[in-house]
């Protein structure tokens, strides 16, 4: 029996129409380093709609790529706005990879137009003649000769300046309703190996995804909000803000590219704002920079903390010393991102408490999530049972655009690369990526527990644990490890101690000693690396 | 381009998988008069379970309805949860209703199998031999003598007692996934005039529902509330609230029959409830029940308010006096029934704040409304111009079952048949239904605006303004006043200080004065009687 039910599709076109007009008053202010620009949701949607007249001037039809390479500021608003509302894909370019994958990305989604801002065109400017499908740049911002040279820019391609291409048209679009499943927008995730891999978000996925970031057991932003939204725009859709802002009518504060501790202090004083939300390492940095020289953040609410583990004494300092809580939450460009958030349970108390705030946080209804072990069978969700994540739900990516690397996904079920455990109540505990991860007779052993305790030791400054190939039992666990200076502890003392915490068959196999861990490009232990050098036998190891 | 998001339907077998497992331990109590009832949503999960099993068994395949007619409790609880997750049709059955309307809806509906409460037996046995579909009555608690006496069961019709049926059947159960615009559950809504109309909610809307009960514009429920769900469970699925706790796993209070003020008030005391829903006579009598015999009511943050305009006086009553917040909401069996809710916008201060919390309230991004004037043409949002309100989305009904009153739709939106104003931020104002309106030469003249104005003047007890037919205009308003003992005011007098405050042409022609307004068997003015009244020369009225 079908329902009765009205058959409405969920698009970005009406949140436009809708966020625009009921919450045309909420505030949009970008940094500059100086005086704050002013806006408005009505102000932005007014001249979206101008850039999309300007787009179908430019030829942009049907489902084509538009690509920004930009900052958080408002004219990258008016793109998540006009772009999506309009029919064609945005497809938010990140503009921090490296130029090889840009390229990449750029051509690999066919984008046909880029907009840019001036104060990125050092970056992009070098790549155009490489950007194969690219016919119009368009630059927001900047001076008079904030252009790219004439002789840098390939035969084929116009550039213009936003402003200019915006003045003069008319402030009404009529938003077309698309289907809903059909793309709305683009990001592509960049692994450490292969190539970066595209994930199309639909009308669909933004809505329902809109919706969860408002909901109390999300981000539960709300209408009064004045939301800092730190996470880039162009990385996992700034993590779900802008659209919600036009759900719910919360202001937005966008820093553009004032990222550094000091503007950001500045701007918490000045915008007061009542949440705010970036990696770990932002919040690191914001609050060495208050220590120095302290502002008021009291109108923070709340901080969001996502995109890598937060320190529980990042999260312990921020609530004790500046009362601010801290929400932890867990999510990739593959789950559009928001996947749990860890609101701690009711009744939850004290050291329990903050175990759950510390988790990657609860899953919510419509992110599915199951384990799956070494074995390839179901690990229980009993909290204890340590298996790869999967997850399934309606903003969760099902494949990558184009039908690249089918192997990340599992009858329909996302493969995450995250390994961890999952409670009966539904807390995820993320322990390792699953390819670092040691595969041992069927059981998987942690390198991440096992640093965690080397580390403990006080002779031990530093410790990675990496899995080196094992006839018998497939893979054994490597432990690389700086001594403090003048510490004397032997391995067989580090393992002894390491056996107090582990079972004894994920006690390392291997054991090495250097002088330094080496570390990736951002500053993550390079695992690939030390397994490389064992392979290649530059690792001097010995067996225990 | 499509999306590279996962097809991952919407469906209320994934919503008890999920909140039946993650949010298990959250409490279900069931009010009885003595010691409450205790379960969780695990073990209404796993009943849940037994219970599908045993409708298997009596034959309930495919989309067959399972009709309820119950009171808010834990088995009311349990056929939510089994009913839709295994692809049959719940249908609520207003248990108030005339005989007549329930007969006609049960066979309208086709229910196959009852779900009684005992307590409503001499309700629903008289009626069972004119229910020409039903094959299978379950008597639900009660003592041993708690059957409908069998001469009184149709041949051909069982009776089943609940917790026999359900004994010794498994836990589990094997959750279809449904399409997600099949129907899920129904209600009918049952105006003054003609038949009851069927209400078909789509596994698609109830979770998109869900999502807004828990959102921050919507009610927003909380995973640690603990919420007291008085409004009933047989009329327009309780607002929300037993899928939303599947949703973020809030606890539920269920007062059962107890719907009296005192046992009310001794539920908030004992349980503790965070929020509680009721229409508005519920939450009076509430207070006049705490003004004569005090409890501590001091745990909840907040009562929601709809199924009717909320009383100003009693909104200031709760907040000033007992410290609660009230949230006036607006909605409708046809919307889910969750429409508008009245949260103040950012910055709304002192009488501006409580007209803001006053109106019907803000409708959210997934809830259009539209206003569409007596002409036929839409009516700006300005808060001014007044037009009958039709709305359209996701959880909005496009039709009623089978075809019923193809008249209430419009070009695809649901004819609410309110009357009001929207204001350009989104919030309603509801001044009339639109059959009582007065359609005057294409200008609406709010009865019900007529009617507080006259009740202002100190010598009148009670006034009630109708529509008459006019030849020139088309319809004029007529004023029946009931004057205060004693009172003296004639109808010029009456007429100067109405136009005090409304336009000339709004002022009534015709004057009756009446011993008492007839009302309706809910203590509405029965305008209807009035004009009939009228168009039968039985009311003295003078032009004026």
């Amino acid at each position: 029996m079908r329902s009765t039910m009205q058959d409405v599709p969920l698009s970005v076109a009406d949140l436009v129409r809708y966020g625009t007009a009921v919450h045309g008053a909420a505030s949009v202010v970008t940094w500059t380093g100086g005086e704050p620009r002013r806006s408005s949701l009505a102000e932005v949607g007014r001249r979206a709609a101008r850039l999309a007249h300007a787009l179908r001037e430019l030829g942009v039809t049907g489902d084509q790529r538009v690509a920004t390479f930009q900052w958080n500021n408002q004219e990258h608003l008016e793109s998540y706005l006009a772009v999506p509302a309009m029919g064609a894909v945005l497809h938010t370019l990140n503009i921090r990879l490296h130029p090889d994958q840009i390229r990449y990305i750029a051509n690999h989604a066919e984008d046909h137009v880029v907009i840019v801002d001036a104060s990125l065109l050092p970056v992009l400017t070098p790549l155009l003649p490489d950007l194969k499908t690219v016919r119009h740049v368009v630059v927001a911002g900047g001076g008079p000769d904030d252009l790219p040279a004439p002789q840098a820019v390939p035969d084929g391609v116009q550039v213009h300046r936003y402003d200019e291409l915006l003045a003069g048209r008319p402030e009404e679009f009529d938003w077309p309703v698309a289907d809903e499943r059909d793309a709305a927008a683009m990001c592509y995730t960049s692994g450490t190996t292969g190539d970066p891999r595209g994930v199309a978000y639909s009308h669909r996925s933004i809505w329902l995804h809109s919706m969860q970031v408002c909901m109390s057991d999300g981000l539960e932003v709300r209408p009064e909000d004045r939301v800092l939204a730190v996470v880039p725009m162009f990385h996992a859709m700034s993590w779900g803000l802008p659209y919600a802002a036009l759900m719910v009518g919360c202001s937005l504060v966008l820093p553009d590219r004032f990222l550094q501790p000091g503007p950001l202090a500045d701007m918490v004083a000045a915008e007061r704002p009542t949440l705010a939300a970036a990696v770990p390492t932002v919040w690191q940095g914001l609050v060495r920079e208050l220590e120095t020289a302290p502002r008021d953040v009291s109108t923070l609410r709340r901080v969001v903390i996502g995109g890598a583990a937060c320190p529980p004494a990042l999260m312990r300092l921020f609530e004790e010393r500046y009362g601010i809580p801290v929400l932890h939450a867990w999510g990739m460009t593959e789950t559009s991102p928001l996947g749990s958030v860890a609101h701690p349970p009711a009744g939850a108390e004290g050291e329990r408490r903050w175990s759950y705030r510390l988790s990657q946080g609860r899953l919510p209804a419509s992110v599915r999530g199951r384990l799956v072990g070494a074995d390839g069978h179901p690990v229980p969700h009993d909290g204890r049972g340590v298996g790869e994540l999967e997850v399934r739900g309606p903003w969760v990516t099902g494949s990558y655009h184009r039908g690249a690397d089918p192997d990340r996904f599992h009858d329909g079920w996302l493969r995450t690369g995250d390994v961890g455990t999952l409670t009966p109540d539904g807390y995820l505990r993320l322990t390792d990526r699953s390819k670092d991860v040691i595969k041992s007779g069927g059981e998987w052993i942690s390198s991440v527990e096992l640093e965690g305790h080397l580390m403990a030791h006080p002779d031990v400054r530093e410790a990675a644990v990496v899995a080196v190939p094992d006839e018998k039992w497939g893979e054994r666990p490597l432990a690389a490890v700086v001594l403090e200076p003048g510490a004397a502890a032997g391995f067989a003392e580090l393992r002894d101690f390491l056996a107090e915490h582990v079972a004894r068959w994920q006690l390392p196999d291997w054991w090495s000693l250097v002088a330094e861990v080496p570390k990736t490009s951002v500053g993550k232990f390079d695992k690939k690396l030390i397994r490389q050098q064992h392979a290649a036998g530059e690792l001097a190891a010995v067996r225990l």
